[in-house]
């Protein structure tokens, strides 16, 4: 009975997947935050290589990775998927559960896959600096080990609840050499006025991109670098759904429904684009899931509009769904998932029927990850459990109707770092947090007006 | 090029090899600490279930692996076995770099090869209940995971020092379901005997064997599990060197040189085992190092003696180089190696010049780990970086010498647990220790007059 399905490393992927030729309409251009007006790439320049703006635009249907890439990305590339035999047990659903798991990488979670070519690029534009933002530290440490991949340094503003709430996240970014700063802060003029307005303030991921872009912008030997949300970003992690394809082959099945958690939108549309690819142009149908959490239901409660990126309007402004560029998500501990945007082409897909959302309360989460570690063995990343318990979902959907559905999710990353969040489910500790209607009833009013 | 070696499933171990016949004589049995006797199957009959009893004494070249425990292997194994060229590149070496990486485990180190199957044995023996000791956690935590996989309970004593110093490390215990004590403690005779004489021990693998074993040996419905030294958990640990051995015929190569850190000797015997048996059987020359702390010498330092498992005199006498049972090492980080004895297996290789054996000061062990996972992205825990420091010395050597040496470690777990100890080193608080010349005198005062 095979468990685990390894790709050798020849079928790994050699280009990523680009979706925009296969939506419905080209994505909205960006807009400059300061003049309302189209984008072009000369604005981004300031803050990015040219490669990465070619790659944000581009509407080319496979971008070849780039050999170096692909040697790193074999550190840790295939990463496996497994069919969750014990945890279909437990569950006593019919469905067929697969999982990918991209908490092999060495800094934990998928984030490698974009954190590496984003340096990499940078690097050859002749950049030895990025800044950088991180919620729960997934992202920072990716890049700290990326830049450290290149002999570059790295300054990452970290999201002050998830700096005091992980401190092993923090130590890690620097044993990868890059510097941490609690955000909001007094390095930047957005730190300060946030801090002017609030000195409890928690931070929010907003907050820390408004930090890291101005660094980046006001600096000649620093470039910014995004976790997620950009189209480029989506891109490099589309190597996640191109290898399930091939496994999926390999176990000689096909999934009735994918599903993820879905923050800024980067590891769910690693997973879900390729076969999103498949459904346009081979009509293969799947259900596709967005996992998002109930304090933070960007996808589920957001409207659909051109919103900034950060809080101090500094990145340009994007069409999609927004909770309010002001709006600060209450502390739950899947800090990777406290943004009030959303990937433009996650928007996208969600706007033309392609993908569906759901909004999870972070206590349903636990209780599905607690579940998974105990049968499966793996401790899922708090961001990651948003998955696990919309599989619970419709693997309990499956248990009413006798429905043997095949079920793929991402494992996005493992939670060796969040165990004092365990810690508080396990002793009854998890508060779930009411919808923060009000707060975010206020973030609306604020929304640009263009478009 | 190819970076990792992945073996399919069909090529997994499906027996354990027992390096017993190969050996050039049978190991000294073990005698019953109150009698001074050769102890019997019976005599270990009150701690440990049959099946681990028969495997403890076979002389069989090889032990079918159970199918159930092949497929709970299939959920981290088989590992993978990387080239490691970018820091060959680093230490500037002629050398070629291998690693086997046992991090990819739930418990993120090679100890759930054994934790499973002796939870299974006791399991079909119907005992529902463990006791262990652990010292960094890793033991503990594999004990756990395997004990939910069969819902057992599950009692682990964890050595003081640790239990302060690696909270998230117990956490992962009580997720998996276990009770996790700190030991020396007032719940054994042995731990109070221990606390009378100093309420400040930092405790010892030594103190905490004896509470555990104190416990299984006075509770019916109890067993012992122990992590590491006995010849039953050393065989289990034998898929390491198997799979190394089908994966260097993928890499079109074989080592010169294999080497992995020792404390009770299980990663070691997992990797190195399989090597010998190669030597012995078809004249394979391979240079086989043990690399251990300075801290605590056993291999290097130590004598060759019989003497007692554990502080309190509970478990059996055993041929093996020990620093005496009374011995309490420094507190350094690498948990896992603080441990007075050796495994009877190991020390009988060593006395027949079938391995050789080194002690490492910390900072060593740690600037090579950092080293590594500046290139190569992984964080080695504390006590497989001392394997790293024995392969920089030998990388080395080839450097003077121009010698193309083939180098093959066993990375036998990430250190996501141990970021303390990274920050104490990278902040220039990380110490030595003198070599603990009258300690070690003093203890070995006290050696059981036998044999």
């Amino acid at each position: 009975m095979a468990t685990k399905y390894l790709l050798p490393e020849d079928r790994l992927p050699t280009a990523w997947y680009n979706i925009v030729p296969d939506l419905p309409e080209p994505p909205a251009p960006p807009l400059n935050p300061a003049t309302g007006q189209p984008a072009g790439p000369e604005d981004l320049a300031a803050i990015f290589p040219m490669d990465l703006i070619m790659q944000e635009v581009s509407a080319e249907p496979r971008i070849d990775i780039p050999e170096e890439i692909q040697e790193i990305y074999k550190l840790w590339r295939p990463t496996p998927m497994l069919r969750a035999y014990r945890w279909e047990k437990a569950l006593g659903t019919p469905a067929k559960i697969f999982y990918k798991y991209e908490g092999v990488s060495p800094a934990g979670s998928h984030k490698p896959n974009t954190s590496v070519p984003q340096a990499w690029y940078n690097k050859k534009a002749g950049i030895n600096k990025l800044s950088t933002e991180t919620g729960a530290g997934q992202w920072g440490s990716a890049l700290a080990l990326a830049t450290q991949f290149f002999d570059m340094e790295c300054l990452v503003y970290m999201v002050k609840v998830s700096y005091h709430q992980k401190p092993y996240r923090r130590s890690m970014i620097h044993l990868w050499g890059a510097e941490v700063i609690p955000s909001p802060s007094d390095t930047t003029a957005s730190g300060r006025a946030i801090l002017a307005g609030d000195p409890e303030s928690p931070g929010s991921l907003g907050i820390a991109i408004s930090e890291a872009v101005e660094i980046a912008a006001t600096r000649d030997d620093t470039n910014y670098s995004l976790g997620s949300v950009l189209n480029h970003v989506l891109l490099h992690q589309t190597v996640i759904g191109q290898e399930c394809l091939a496994q999926m082959e390999l176990a000689d099945a096909y999934p009735d429904v994918v599903i993820a958690c879905v923050g800024g939108g980067s590891n769910f549309a690693g997973i879900a684009f390729p076969f999103i690819g498949e459904k346009v142009k081979h009509g293969k149908d799947v259900r596709i899931i967005a996992s998002e959490p109930a304090a933070c239901p960007t996808l589920t409660r957001g409207i659909y509009a051109f919103d900034y990126g950060d809080t101090a309007k500094l990145t340009p402004i994007v069409k999609m769904h927004t909770l309010g560029h002001d709006f600060v998500p209450p502390g739950i501990h899947a800090g990777g998932l406290r943004y009030h945007g959303m990937s433009p082409l996650v928007s996208l897909a969600k706007e033309h029927g392609l993908i569906e959302a759901e909004a999870l309360p972070q206590t349903e989460c636990f209780e599905a990850a607690v579940q998974f570690a105990r049968t499966e063995g793996i401790i899922p990343a708090p961001e990651s459990s948003h998955a696990l318990a919309s599989v619970v979902r419709v693997a309990n959907e499956c248990k009413e109707s006798g429905d043997e559905k095949t079920i793929l999710f991402n494992l996005s990353g493992h939670g060796h770092f969040d165990m004092a969040a365990y810690d508080a489910y396990l002793s009854g500790n998890l508060e779930d947090y009411a919808y923060p209607e009000e707060k975010i009833k206020a973030a609306m009013k604020n929304l640009p007006k263009v478009g």
